[in-house]
């Protein structure tokens, strides 16, 4: 391990970060609010000092490996929501740290569940930082870096598959900052489309922007205490709706459909795939919630959004699934752990490694009928490496591990059974609400400290896929020396 | 596919299994149940009349490899348990032919989830025969029929590995026929030291045999409306304790140990596995239900029980544990998952399993940090090839695919998430009680025909470990010619 560069680009990350501060301060500006102002330059300002100094030692080794990336990957993702809590507790907006902590957590890895029951009598500066947290998060506080600041290529692309989600995360243009700049361009051009979309339709400006760094980080925070529900407006939902989708694609798709290789980007098997799932779900559950609606326009437009939000690990809401039929419910349930794409914003398992496992699998079964049977898995018709096959098989794994254990411990705050378990499943897959007690008009503010650390840390391993965090506190890491 | 060895095999095998049916009826005679001797000896009679025209015919082509005998294995799981429900429905015991399928593959496969409420009115002769096919289907009905009828011993391998349960089951000794024969003879003895100790401790004769062979099949079908907690022993259930924790080991340890291969037997890791995961949930319950009991004594007797027979997939129950606090029931269902271990009449994902996965991510994580390290994944000692941990993880990933889709088809029964999600692991994992609406105190009566089959599916699923069943209904094995 070369610790000189993991604390040189964990600092200099930190340091640049601080700037993160300055966009609330200017909105909290705008609004009139004093002491949020203040709040959020105490922040910037104590975060650039402490880290200046460090910054600026020079890495005696410039080496740097996966496992260096991986763990780069995972200190920024625990400093980063600590210091994301530091607005929402000195400002006194969330009283307990814990809870603040939650709270940043849930907003940068764009999980979505809240501790607040109520949001709307939070200032406007708290309210633009925890959906901007959304943004960051999204696509990544190292790539946004990294696309914005000076580093050498092949750092950087170490970097972005640290952080990156999916089991293939390619380069997208040959260099691996460029790469970086190139999705950062096309995430903030969608979601200006968005804005524009949503105060189109008469969604004030405010919560325009709010929302749409909600639905384009598939976070899930709202800015209102009914949420989505609350505008009322088919044309803001439906609108919202293809947004989510569209931020749960893998952006690569969108910079092959940019240079005009429309092929790569519709044959796509993994697009094909998530949008055949998220079709057939929503007329599932369609034709499921029927007697409860009585009304095929409302069905097609509560089912639409419900199961877009939750496949797209977003979470937001306008209908309370939980007195929906069981069917509607497991099948929301089934695909928080579908999840997304690879490579977009979105949590869970991802529609690629699903896909991945479907293949080994059938072919594992080929083979035991066929035992002389020679077959590649193909993904897009390359045949895939058979390290890849295997890093998805483990990653399931680990997965499992992280998602039992957790809901021991989580069980410990006692409670039911479908509270305690989905609770976990959707804070690993970053989705937002579960069923039972933490449905979507519920939240999670009555979980002990110790299960909301818990599901912090559910949170963080399912942003990053479990690996840097996991290596962080490996200790064959720390002791050899390379 | 050599269809002909496939009919030749089935056939005969539902032939010699007609005889099954003269032991209940013989019990049935000696407590005088006259319409029960006619009904047993009606069926035995019927199924010998069809199959033995069948099973004169002699194959043409006596080749049999993997697929056959899992062909043949499928097969036999899914005549039997028919066959199996026929003296439940024809005698009347149980109305609906559907829930006397249900019984009786809830009793083949050793789960021992019910749709009886009350038990103690059927006559002697049908709680014997629900008990028998527990003891029968534990160590498994081919291997019963390996152990007595003459068949080429590498045909008796291919069999035997087709129904034996774990990722890895070798020969006990040389010849196939005669490892099955040492099997179901230690397996008898075993079940007649139960019999033995429980009937020493005051348990009614009749009740000892259904009970030890609920035990040694780790079933759990019981012939008393209140179960096991009934008999109100301390002793009795000390000795269940013992009796199930002794059926859920590796049976081959057992031949080691009849050898004096001491070594082999206690050095086994699976065996540690087992007895330590054993005892932290034991010890873990135990503290977490004081509050309950408010008795020491109380709650080891209790945890112990419980523990132990969730864990070998047995099912008895001597406490209410829907009642206990939320962490003791989410230890239980992860014991669900867990199982017993491989080559044992237990069910579950099987400990072996889990300790192959659990060495597959580890050494996934190493590499992933340290990429120049090679390590194998050893197992007692010996490296384990990769095509078993391989043939693990596809097998994981088999196991999830037909939880969750199950799952889905349970949700549409309706209900709450907490019963359907249990049901499907209970059942899926050859258990018997879940949470919820089918927890240790309730049944499954309630549930619709089509969930019945759901759940039905799901047992044998379970006890063929998947791959018989998958592969009788691929239509690649049937159409290619081999």
């Amino acid at each position: 391990m070369n610790k000189t560069i993991v604390f040189h680009y964990v600092s200099r990350a930190t340091l640049y970060g601080s700037a993160l501060f300055l966009l609330p301060a200017l909105v909290s500006l705008y609004y009139g609010e004093k002491d949020i102002v203040l709040t959020f330059l105490i922040v910037a300002a104590a975060v650039a000092m402490i880290s200046t100094p460090l910054a600026i030692i020079k890495p005696k080794n410039k080496k740097m490996y996966n496992r260096e990336a991986l763990v780069i990957a995972a200190f920024l993702w625990v400093i980063f929501p600590l210091l994301g809590a530091l607005p929402f507790y000195i400002s006194g907006a969330i009283p307990s740290f814990v809870d603040s902590v939650f709270e940043s957590v849930s907003g940068f890895t764009t999980t979505g569940s809240s501790i607040l029951s109520q949001v709307e009598n939070l200032p406007r500066g708290i309210l633009f930082w925890r959906s901007f947290t959304h943004w960051v998060g999204g696509m990544g506080v190292l790539v946004l870096l990294i696309a914005i600041l000076p580093s050498s290529s092949s750092h950087a692309m170490a970097l972005m598959r640290a952080e990156c989600a999916g089991p293939q995360v390619g380069k997208i243009v040959p260099k691996g900052r460029n790469s970086a700049a190139v999705l950062y361009i096309m995430y903030a051009a969608l979601t200006l489309v968005l804005v524009i979309l949503l105060v189109a339709g008469g969604m004030p400006f405010f919560d325009s922007v709010c929302n749409a760094m909600g639905t384009a980080g598939t976070g899930g925070f709202s800015v209102r205490n009914g949420g989505i529900a609350d505008y009322d407006s088919t044309y803001l939902e439906a609108v919202l709706t293809g947004g989510m989708i569209a931020f749960g694609v893998n952006f690569s798709l969108y910079y092959f459909i940019l240079v005009r290789r429309f092929k790569d980007a519709f044959k796509n098997s993994e697009l094909r795939a998530y949008i055949a799932i998220l079709l057939i779900a929503m007329i599932a559950v369609g034709i499921n919630i029927y007697p409860v609606y009585g009304s095929v326009l409302k069905c097609i437009r509560y089912s639409a959004f419900q199961v877009a939000s939750i496949m797209t690990s977003t979470g937001f809401a306008t209908a309370d699934f939980c007195t929906w039929p069981m069917l509607s419910q497991m099948i929301l349930v089934i695909l928080m752990f579908i999840g997304a794409c690879g490579g977009s914003t979105g949590g869970g398992f991802k529609v690629q490694r699903v896909l991945i496992t479907y293949k080994s699998a059938s072919r594992y079964l080929k083979k035991t009928v066929h035992p002389n049977s020679v077959k590649l898995i193909k993904s897009d018709d390359k045949a895939m490496d058979t390290d890849t096959v295997h890093g998805v098989l483990n990653y399931l794994v680990i997965y499992i591990g992280i998602l039992l254990v957790s809901m021991l411990l989580i069980a410990a705050n006692n409670g039911d059974f479908t509270t305690a378990s989905t609770s976990v499943i959707t804070c690993m897959n970053n989705i937002g609400p579960g069923l039972g007690n933490v449905g979507p008009m519920s939240n999670f503010g009555f979980y002990s400290d110790f299960s909301k650390c818990v599901l912090s840390v559910d949170m963080l391993l399912g942003r990053l896929e479990c690996l840097p965090l996991v290596i962080l506190i490996s200790p064959s890491v720390w002791r050899k020396k390379f």
